[in-house]
């Protein structure tokens, strides 16, 4: 039997549009957390405050609890970047913690149809809502702030001044965001036209159509002024070779239906 | 003497972190926002709703009752995407219209220095406050479709079915948001140490520092089974080329101090 992990569909999380995209499995939408390098956060700031706020952050889908969870278990989600003295205050001060919502999107490819209202993305994409609170505990910040950095580039942590110190420890707030609920949208494969216009010999005739591919390519490392390595080390050049190849592969992967 | 709008400061846009990254000139806040294929637009669902809901979108900058503006003068942005009926409603049933938050975010390299706190990304980001309305005017509509359309590859509607009928007019909403504030954020750069570790020998000798550039690539166009012109055409395969180059050239550029 394979087991498989659901957000509960709920009436702010239920997709409703193409919904043959939407997805609640817990794997497909903690990878789009897990590969993106920023994700966007929203929060409200004040009651006097019309507007929502949006922070961009590093996010990690992680257990403290159950380290060796793999990436279709529940998982909380932390967030490193700015903590302003308000957000800070928010997240510490409500109960439940500071209600968030925590979106990322990977575009794979621009869907070139014949008429413009068909055209589309081949895109992942992934919103999680939950409440946020800063990370008290030394040893789970700590964790969560190497989960991180590793997240970023593998095994940075440890090939690194690692460890931080007092200073450190205290200048750096970590967002635990425990989650309530998400939904995915996934898109992918060929331009989907209608009869209308594929039937018009005119349109077809004069009017290429396709995908082009669109990934996150990691160029070749350019040294600091200040670094004293000579060589730039295995784990960052074949990382950055292996990311942009699978980042390659999954926008061309999306092209097939 | 050159003229330089710039964004009102307020209390919800001030940027109080690393200030000195800050940007408030309309300039850089919009091309952050036309450089990127997908926008996050926050808004408050419902006042029974803990959460702030977030949808990726596509945004442009653009004036309609100014066609000719550049850039870095007043645009009002649009947005383009599945505006549910939740969302439609909200848009056209507030008097000002719905208040929204959107954010773009450009990652240009990741920044590795000696210690994990110090490790950053190179960025340009925008966040925008405004009050969101559905258009409702047919020509301003079909112009504001135009923009976006060919804001993701230049000149494809002129390339392709275009004129929108009475079906896709109906179907397709528009938001136009009047933005009231907006703030930008740019980092640029090597690496910044500090004394502590660039002091520590056994530190420096073992720990390479730099930057890894990131840039969005677009691939070789991928024919779809339906279509039926041969060669790929010029508009498309240079702005394939020219945005791929353009973007590593950024990536690049982004490295030096």
């Amino acid at each position: 039997m394979v087991r498989s992990f659901e957000y509960p569909k709920k009436q702010h999380n239920t997709v409703k549009r193409y919904n043959d995209r939407g997805t609640y499995e817990l794997g497909p939408i903690h990878s789009v957390v897990n590969n993106s390098l920023v994700v966007h956060v929203s929060f409200a700031p004040n009651p006097d405050d019309a507007f929502p706020a949006i922070l961009p952050m590093i996010g990690v889908m992680a257990s403290y609890d159950h380290p060796s969870s793999s990436i279709d278990e529940p998982l909380d989600c932390y967030l490193h970047g700015y903590v302003s003295s308000r957000l800070m205050r928010l997240a510490r001060d409500s109960e439940k913690g500071l209600p968030v919502c925590i979106a990322a999107t990977k575009v794979d490819g621009v869907v070139l149809s014949l008429t413009p209202n068909s055209h589309s993305y081949n895109y992942r994409s992934a919103v999680l809502q939950g409440y946020a609170r800063p990370v008290e505990d030394v040893k789970e910040k700590v964790w969560a702030m190497e989960q991180i950095t590793n997240k970023v580039v593998p095994s940075r942590c440890q090939n690194s001044r690692w460890g931080p110190d007092n200073v450190e420890m205290t200048s750096t707030m970590i967002l635990k965001v425990n989650i309530e609920t998400g939904s995915g949208k996934i898109r992918h494969g060929e331009p989907h036209d209608e009869a209308k216009d594929l039937d018009r010999e005119d349109v077809t005739s004069s009017t290429w159509t396709g995908v082009v591919p669109v990934y996150e390519m990691f160029g070749d490392p350019v040294a600091a002024t200040t670094n004293k390595v000579k060589e730039v080390p295995a784990y960052i050049s074949s990382y950055v070779k292996e990311a942009t190849t699978s980042n390659q592969e999954q926008a061309l992967e999306a092209i097939k239906e």
